[in-house]
């Protein structure tokens, strides 16, 4: 015999599992269908219908597609962040290969990301409008972490910088064309300068004056 | 005694000037429309309306809303490759002095064109969606006005740098948060780098060695 809930008050996927695992499970919908069908289309109740919950259950955890959207943005960023912050702590590597490396995977991680999903925009945009402390948090915690790699090679000497934060922003700011998620899919299209470059070009104005 | 043109064959704007001047008319409409109402909104029977002409008389001089799209930005462009290529050629003036002032000139005119106006991102995403060649031709004509600068520089021995034309690339990439339409708005709320602060850290990139 089965037993079904009621239609009315919770559907499938409304009391099967944790409150922790339905909150990722609706993160994971939504961060599918922002990227594929856009932010734009996708509604709370797709979003619910994917899941076979009732909107209702969606609204439990997030109270608008603009929390949602806030969540999945947290959820990636936070991923960037621990893989930077893993190679900026990497023991026994000078500061300019760490932060070589650390601007290389960043980049890595922003073309797998979104390469290949034309719509993936809507959701960004939508993030740096009604959500803009969630970027601003990210664009903070990423500069932490090139700062961290700025002074300890001030430290070693392999860089001079008058003020590290300052110079670890500059840093952030000159990759902006490899690293910013509503520009890297023109990348392809403006071949110079290519990240080695700029990477060069950035170590150059690093390095100590004599 | 009043002349009417018959309402099938001619409003109002359709022959009464030159066709450089209704060109130039049909554009400075589309681009208020989408700065204001917004490219995806704007349709050519609106930018007519507001014209007093017929819609047939728009498409004898753009194809498409896509082809109004790409002579606005082409108009744009212009003007501002215009002004930087002023300040490049200022004679007696060091380079160093020359690329600062070029680059607070970029952000300035981008700042100023684009404040204030939410939906212009659509116009820009238009743009670097359909018409990246337009896109790409003003990031080649700005990259080659400082290469110009920076030409000067190592020449005057003010300015050092492997390849000049890539060092231009490289400071145009490191100015991306302060000049590109899409991201000046979010400035106000990402204090540093300040663009003085870029523009410092730039120079040290491209002074001399010893």
């Amino acid at each position: 015999m089965t037993i079904l809930a009621h239609p009315d008050t919770a559907q499938d996927g409304d009391r099967e599992e944790s409150a922790p695992t339905t909150r990722c499970r609706i993160l994971a919908v939504a961060e599918r269908s922002f990227r594929e069908i856009g932010y734009q289309k996708t509604t709370v109740a797709d979003i619910a219908k994917t899941l076979k919950m009732s909107p209702a259950n969606v609204y439990r955890f997030f109270d608008s597609k603009k929390a949602i959207n806030e969540a999945v943005v947290e959820r990636v960023t936070g991923e960037i962040e621990a893989l930077i912050a893993r190679i900026a702590d990497v023991a026994g590597l000078p500061a300019e290969a760490r932060l070589r490396q650390a601007i290389e995977a960043l980049h890595r991680d922003t073309v797998a990301r979104w390469d290949g999903y034309p719509r993936i925009h809507e959701m960004i945009e939508a993030a740096m409008g009604e959500s803009w402390g969630v970027c601003r948090h990210h664009i903070d915690r990423i500069g932490a972490v090139f700062e961290r790699i700025v002074r300890d090679g001030v430290r070693t000497g392999e860089f001079e910088a008058e003020d590290p934060a300052v110079a670890a922003r500059c840093v952030q700011a000159a990759i902006t064309r490899h690293t910013h998620p509503l520009l890297v899919g023109q990348l392809p299209q403006v071949p110079e300068p290519t990240l080695d470059q700029v990477i060069a070009f950035v170590l150059r104005g690093l390095r100590p004056a004599r």
